[in-house]
């Protein structure tokens, strides 16, 4: 069956998450006229994967809570034909059209015609090839079906039961959190030094304190070797495991785009323009999928996050509905919370500095969130780095309890600018006792760092 | 008596607190030689007058928590001569010398000659001159002195005992908060429609309410007219008063310089050159008694708050300590908490933007402070103003619950970066549930605006 010969031009979007709805409704907004075919393969459109830890925990209440708009209300409200259980099997550039699967009804398949494509078909969560990995039993923290099935698990957790998170990155150690709240034994293994490595050593090591002092059982230095039904075995020794977690993080789930001659860039994610669009003719992409490139180093690099999800979708989408939009890049701005510990970070970390060829000096001040005399006011640490001669701003990290970690925005903002550390001392950032000191913990680190230049 | 002959370049400071003491320090540690005399007419230094209301209503335990530094530690530590009751009565630039009063000691006076004069003598209260405003029953909130005496009527108010706040600034609604708290019937009476006229006054109505909905009686259109016992009379009839607090804002207080012969522009303000340097030779000031420059109304303005006060003062003490340092001017940011509220400003509002002769549009968008399914998500209000044409970005306000005002730092950053609100949309800002929605509330407002230029 096909569904080829129309007479409106045709947008097909493979991907029913951030970086595919935003660009339909996007698109929607400015070509009232355009038809909408939005595919996705799994049951949900429109979640927050970044919520899954928080639903694991307890912390939100449902599933349906993740949920910012189900295909009833895209294909009611803003007139896209969601079509949840259709998979996208295959992409031909030249004759325009997808192949499409339908789960729905028993797997039929069907080819679908485009004028217009966008691919944003998300990531999926790094799986090394070890033994045992695919015997189900190992989850991934991605889809809302990883969710339901983690949430599951999580509400009937038996005494003493025990959970192996393996990777210390964002969505590992809030996973680990999630079980420690649930009461499970938890267990996070990580091959480096310290856990989050998008932070300085330095900085990861004040994260690995808070994780321990919350109950997380942190093996550094420990990577896996193998899987086995309650087990994990690990280069240190062998870990009792009732459930096993990936955090390893997420590569660019790019098959279909590789398949169909789309190019690709480092670890496969697909190369885009400033635009959006891809190197296949009206075939735009957004997401985990793609690259993105960095405003500070110049590098085509890969983030897989929200906000970025969103606003490549949106930028998609005004050049699919006849607009103009260019993607502005990234500058690697990251925050979390891990228990009571804000961790915020955003430009270059002193090793992607060095790779990017920068020079730079660092400094790292600590203050406190609040007017020291101020009820709440609790510690904040911030590192900053700056480029040498020039004294360019290049980067920040912070960590601190309640309050601390949006601070990092308006050093994403002053990168941004272009601000030298010494232009960072004139903002004129807010201040009463219940928000900061009289000087901000921002501009603190500022001021020391350009005295240090 | 006379202390002016001497070896060692002396500097002179009047004013014990943040402006004074900032660039009393600084100096010092630029040049250990110098000897430094501080006259500070009240009994403590470095203090934070910010932290008054707080101290009132009980959330800051006692009033030395507002002390930052101590006469004695400036000596020990900081070899600064601290003269704590000794106010400066006069002031010769052409002698260059400073007629002192000891009030440690009877009262004699000295003369004290100096190579370097930094005036920091701060705010007055705004006294409007009517009818029994001198009783002494009529209190500023200045001093730690003026501190001492609110705290002791605070802590020993009657059954029923009526509080009014003559004036809808952030301190009188600060000080309006903190005798609610302490159980008092508290009016504030202010002559706009709104309170915190910093606001327009669709925002300040959102103030309004958030104030009553704490308990405060707010009599809005309402002026004092005349004091006496027991009273408060006004416009709009006479109020049962037996605390009278006023919250008119201040005024630089700069009789001193005045009589010198320094010159001063508007409201009396001193008016500095970019190094904080007056219209006499050797001659720096800063802080509440000064004017400021405003970036974006290229205006001088007064603006009495204690970040200016420090970072002024450290500039005057790098130039002072011999070495070079600029004050890069003011761009409006204030904030404040009032009861669950969290206020917060930058740039100009639509009065002010008038005034300065900007045509602009503004937008003003509604968002939560984390995201919309997780808890403690609380609703934020963000107006923001642009410049027609440019698109510049002119102006901030932000109303929200716990997590909103902070963000109004990133909007300063943008201003001070000369951003157009189209720029502020590619800002890479951080998201992760607990501290945003996908989308910043800041984002959503630059991006509306920028749809709407």
């Amino acid at each position: 069956m096909a569904e080829g010969s129309r007479g409106r031009r045709r947008l097909v979007v493979i991907g029913g998450d951030a970086a595919g709805m935003s660009a339909a409704s996007q698109a929607r907004r400015l070509d009232p006229d355009l038809e909408i075919v939005a595919l996705e393969k799994g049951r949900w459109t429109s979640y927050s994967a970044c919520g899954i830890p928080y639903l694991v925990g307890g912390d939100v209440a449902t599933l349906e809570d993740l949920v910012a708009r189900d295909p009833q209300t895209f294909r009611t409200q803003h007139n896209i034909d969601a079509r949840t259980l259709h998979e996208a099997v295959s992409i031909d550039v030249d004759a325009k059209k997808v192949e499409v699967r339908d789960h729905e009804h028993g797997g039929r398949t069907y080819s679908l015609g485009y004028d217009v494509l966008h691919i944003a078909t998300g990531a999926t969560p790094t799986r090394p090839k070890l033994e045992g990995i695919d015997s189900g039993a190992i989850h991934g923290v991605q889809t809302l079906e990883d969710a339901a099935d983690l949430l599951h698990h999580a509400e009937h957790l038996g005494d003493g039961c025990k959970v192996v998170v393996v990777g210390g990155g964002y969505i590992g150690l809030e996973m680990a959190e999630a079980f420690v709240k649930r009461g499970a034994h938890t267990t996070v293994i990580t091959r480096t030094a310290q856990p989050l490595g998008m932070f300085d050593p330095d900085m990861g090591a004040l994260i690995a304190d808070a994780m321990r002092a919350e109950g997380v059982d942190l093996h550094t230095g420990t990577s896996a070797t193998g899987f086995e039904k309650g087990k994990v075995h690990t280069n240190n020794g062998t870990l009792d495991a009732d459930l096993v977690v990936l955090g390893l993080g997420v590569g660019p789930n790019s098959k279909l785009a590789v398949d169909a001659g789309i190019e690709v860039g480092e670890r496969d994610g697909i190369i885009v323009d400033r635009r959006q669009l891809t190197s296949a003719p009206d075939v735009y992409s957004a997401g985990d999928c793609c690259l993105a490139f960095h405003r500070l180093t110049g590098e085509q690099v890969y983030v897989a996050l929200g906000t970025v999800a969103n606003k490549m979708g949106r930028t998609a989408g005004t050049n699919i509905g006849g607009g103009y939009a260019t993607f502005p890049g990234v500058i690697g701005t990251a925050v979390t919370k891990l228990c009571k510990l804000e961790c915020a970070r955003t430009g270059v970390n002193e090793k992607e500095a060095r790779a990017a060829g920068f020079e730079f000096k660092s400094v790292t001040i600590e203050s406190t969130t609040r007017a020291g005399y101020f009820p709440g006011a609790a510690p904040i640490k911030v590192k900053m780095l700056a480029e040498k001669r020039s004294g360019r701003v290049l980067g920040a990290q912070i960590l601190g309890q309640e309050g601390a970690a949006k601070r990092i925005d308006v050093v994403a903002t002053a990168i941004t600018a272009d601000f030298t550390v010494e232009e960072m001392t004139a903002l004129d950032l807010s201040y009463a006792p219940p928000f900061s000191p009289v000087w901000d913990p921002v501009l603190i680190a500022s001021r020391k760092l350009a005295e240090s230049l």
